[in-house]
């Protein structure tokens, strides 16, 4: 267990090399997915060996990242390969115990930076049940039958209704600052206050309670919704799967489609997907992504359907996510990732018109829902974000929203044309790719809302809603970069006398900064406007835990976290700050 | 210059033991307030020399804590001493400066307590000014003819109206990031982004550029509202006071009062008020703050003008105040924070009922915000906060706020009669205080809003307010132990059998968990419900600028906040988290 929480990270286990985001049900070591009807269970029995770091063992269904990754491809499952199903049930495979939150050995031994990304992750996935639930109809029963401590009470805390075994032992507890002197950061603070409203002494003496709270004195302070004796426990939770299924917006008709694994190729210079390429420049320490535009859309729902995973906007979701996850968690280097794309715009807005079209099939609002959360992911990945709109590339509609989630957008700009040669710029026209446009579709304004609730053009046009009508008016159109400019979508357009230079200027500045201090800025930047409880969890309870994770009195050697179950009292500093 | 953040504080300037709060304006070193009719002109003209701490020179009116009292008197100065005036100008008394910001030396020698009290209170004094604003109609006019750089400008964005010479030279800027690599943590991004809307791509590359932005640019991404030409810049400054006074809602009339020095012994044991006692017990990490309640109001406005600062409720109000920030500031062992409260109950809601009658008159105006103000200084110190309400307690009204801003308030309910005696417990009879009761008035249901924009019991009650209006009809009652815990406004009622251990057991757990953790976890669970720009400051901004004050990159011996100014580059990690 290394001494320095700045130490390089700990070994992964089995020779892994990396941490990978994909799996599939038939690899899960931790989950167990079941489906009978229109209800699914996802049992939760984690296997102890199945770390994913060397050194510790995930005894009392706690859990590491690795667990996580598998609830989070199960829930994408149920999405895309079970639209049937109206309900989900998580429960435990282990008897007295649902879940024990993180592991406190992976977490003593973790790296600031594994901790902050694995609450992040985990937070993800949180959300992503309550975004299932919220807009895809599909609500999630928790049945606790034994202790929810820490992070699996924040775990259930997701779900729309918590069942609670009345047996005089089984709790539910938030024991993190009591035991370990951090918070309970995967959204537990957040969701104690926010989602059930518990008045805020009942919430301060729960969260500073080891043992946690039982039986009706949980139910009466908003905890659970219900607490039901041992001997009635399993048939009350059938019964309130099948009452939440019978009353189930999800409506889907047909079979699913298969998320067939991605087509992923590692090299020492970045990664190749079907359609797109992550390249790394080490030594400036940037990732380019650039995103390859389709064909034109099928012809039909059905034949959505049968291209399933394959279907571009679909295919190009998965991977960009796995993209931005492998630069979290693996690439801890790199400053900035840099977007760009190629592609015929016109094509990419034919997409966003088919998905349009399809409104009201289960798959194309699927689709719609993973593209918001992918760009809530890249709105939320503490890297500066750059988009550089070139001849040839395809920012249009969905696409377009990643300038938009940009911390800066660079337009390249035709040169004007000389008066000697009659023709623009070898950029622009010379290799015979079109010159940079950007378009925007109704996509745009309401799809993809990032996590204050707003889209990321009402966040960008927040001083002047009438900038804000004035883009909508421009729909569909190719817009040059002198309009784009005009129309404030983009930061600067430059002609290609001052284009590689100011673009170089500017990352190289960029990768000179502290990453503590951009970190901050774009957390804060990011988000103007309103606030929901997504962004108070990443914004209030996320920077407040990192901070406690930099703290000495749980991260230092006499710290909480690294002396629990040494049997050695942690040794605080008492001073307040 | 202190090596370790976490080391003992610098030593104070001038042979000083405690940092004082208290001061007028005869005294002040950096500040000149003069009054011309209804319009004030506050002029920032810092002795360098006048430091509070050792070490360290007050350059190019950078300030330091003790700059910020003199600031936050001034304005208080303002409210109840210059009723007549409707406008204020801020200005630099030094040519070319406005104000460069926070001084680098002092908060590269300050411990890390000390840099967030000093972020917190300076935030505090900025909200102030907006206060005065919004709710008293004197608005703030700020000049800046010259550099406006990093807290500089950040003060500025505490003004209405934001003009800017110029002259091609004078600038805004936030250069925190690049400069020092912590943030603009006081207010500036929060204001930048939910204040003045700056568009986000705007905002990343002015909080990037240490040179600032000026002129034309500065006004089109709306980091001010005016530029002026030099020639023209006092007249045109003249003119805005002038128009901003003939609209200004500030209508007083008469003389103010006088805010006298406060009555203040400090002893070993604590510090006694006129109408509050301090008292430590530092073995438990306890200060107790006993509010002493009045005797009946006066009979008129006149004669509350007549006693002045005098007045019982402003007395106590600024007592409070100043208790508070001696504690936040000079009694860093303190864990915990115990309210109580000793007089007549029906004296605190007559009070109450006297500035309601007279909510008309500004003094009492001013004394309600004043008490808004003081019970969000309270909400926001990072202690825990408990009130113990005993028989013979006046937590009535105004005083009532303090229970409601505690993490938790016990209540001793009277021993049942004992069928022997006849009679209750020795603590509720014997000694002949009436029994513990609290009472609610108008005052707790609308007067004194707390950061997020909701009153306490609002807050309190989130989860249903049908809990809210239940209490509502309860006003001007004395509502017993049993009572108020049937209506959920205090944690727990307990007899006196179990008074002394329960209480007792609870403070010395409280002092034993890490004070870290308990900052956290009270940041987060005391404010639930809405966000306004106010909490994003103190939740958002802050917790990001603490976690950054803990890096290494910018306060470790290699980091931007230690080596600037000292001829050698900062050393990063340059790994993201």
């Amino acid at each position: 267990m290394s001494a320095d929480t700045h130490a390089a990270e700990r070994p992964l286990a089995n020779g892994r090399t990396r941490i990978d985001f994909q799996t599939e049900p038939s690899r899960y070591r931790h989950w167990k997915l079941a489906i009978d009807g229109d209800v699914a269970t996802l049992l939760l029995d984690v296997d102890e060996n199945g770390t994913l770091f060397e050194g510790y063992e995930l005894k009392l269904n706690s859990y590491d990242l690795g667990v996580d990754i598998e609830l989070a491809d199960a829930i994408e499952r149920l999405r895309f390969e079970h639209p049937q199903v109206r309900v989900m049930v998580l429960r435990s495979g282990k008897p007295r115990v649902f879940c024990a939150g993180a592991n406190i050995r992976m977490l003593a031994g973790a790296s600031h930076a594994h901790k902050v990304n694995f609450c992040k992750f985990t937070n993800e996935t949180r959300n992503g049940i309550e975004d299932l639930s919220e807009n895809s109809g599909l609500q999630t029963i928790c049945a606790i039958n034994g202790s929810a401590a820490g992070g699996g009470y924040e775990l259930a805390l997701a779900a729309d209704h918590i069942m609670l075994v009345d047996d005089g032992s089984s709790t539910v507890s938030l024991p993190e600052l009591p035991l370990l002197a951090v918070l309970p950061g995967t959204g537990g603070l957040t969701r104690v206050a926010d989602k059930r409203k518990v008045r805020r002494d009942h919430a301060d003496f729960f969260c500073t309670t080891e043992e946690g709270v039982k039986g009706r004195r949980a139910l009466d302070w908003r905890l659970v919704d219900e607490v039901v004796p041992g001997s009635k426990f399993d048939q009350a939770v059938a019964a309130r799967a099948q009452e939440f299924a019978a009353r189930s917006r999800r409506g889907a008709a047909g079979p699913g489609i298969a998320l067939r694994p991605l087509s992923r190729t590692f090299t020492a210079a970045g990664v190749e997907y079907g359609s797109l390429t992550v390249e790394f420049d080490r030594k400036g320490r940037l990732a380019t992504i650039t995103l390859r535009g389709p064909v034109a859309p099928p012809a039909s729902a059905e034949a959505m359907v049968a291209l399933g995973s394959d279907f571009w906007p679909l295919a190009l979701a998965r991977e960009l996510d796995d993209a931005i996850l492998h630069i979290r968690l693996n690439e801890l280097d790199i400053a900035a990732i840099v977007f760009k794309s190629s592609g015929d715009p016109a094509e990419v807005v034919a997409y966003d018109k088919f998905l349009d079209a399809n409104v009201e099939h289960w798959l194309a609002r699927e689709i719609r829902h993973l593209w918001k959360r992918v760009l809530k992911r890249v709105d939320l990945t503490s890297r500066s974000l750059v988009a550089l709109i070139e001849p040839g590339s395809c920012f249009a509609g969905t696409l377009a929203e990643l300038p938009f989630a940009s911390d800066r957008a660079y337009m390249l700009a035709p040169t004007l044309p000389s008066p000697a040669s009659g023709e623009g710029s070898a950029r622009g026209a010379g290799d015979n790719k079109p010159p940079a446009a950007i378009a925007l579709t109704a996509a745009n304004f309401g799809a993809y809302p990032m996590s204050n609730g707003l889209t990321r053009l009402a966040s960008r046009f927040l001083a002047n809603p009438a900038d804000l009508e004035a883009v909508k008016a421009e729909r569909e159109k190719m817009l040059d970069a002198e309009t784009a400019q005009r129309l404030g979508l983009i930061t600067f357009a430059l002609d290609d006398i001052d284009w590689d230079d100011e673009v170089r200027v500017f990352l190289e500045e960029r990768a000179s900064f502290s990453p503590d201090g951009l970190t901050g800025l774009e957390a804060n930047l990011r988000f103007a406007g309103p606030e929901t409880m997504e962004s108070k969890i990443f914004a209030r309870l996320t920077a407040w835990q990192n901070w406690i994770f930099q703290r000495p009195n749980a991260t230092g050697e006499e710290g909480a976290l690294k002396r629990y179950g040494t049997g050695q009292k942690p040794v605080f500093d008492m001073r307040r700050v």
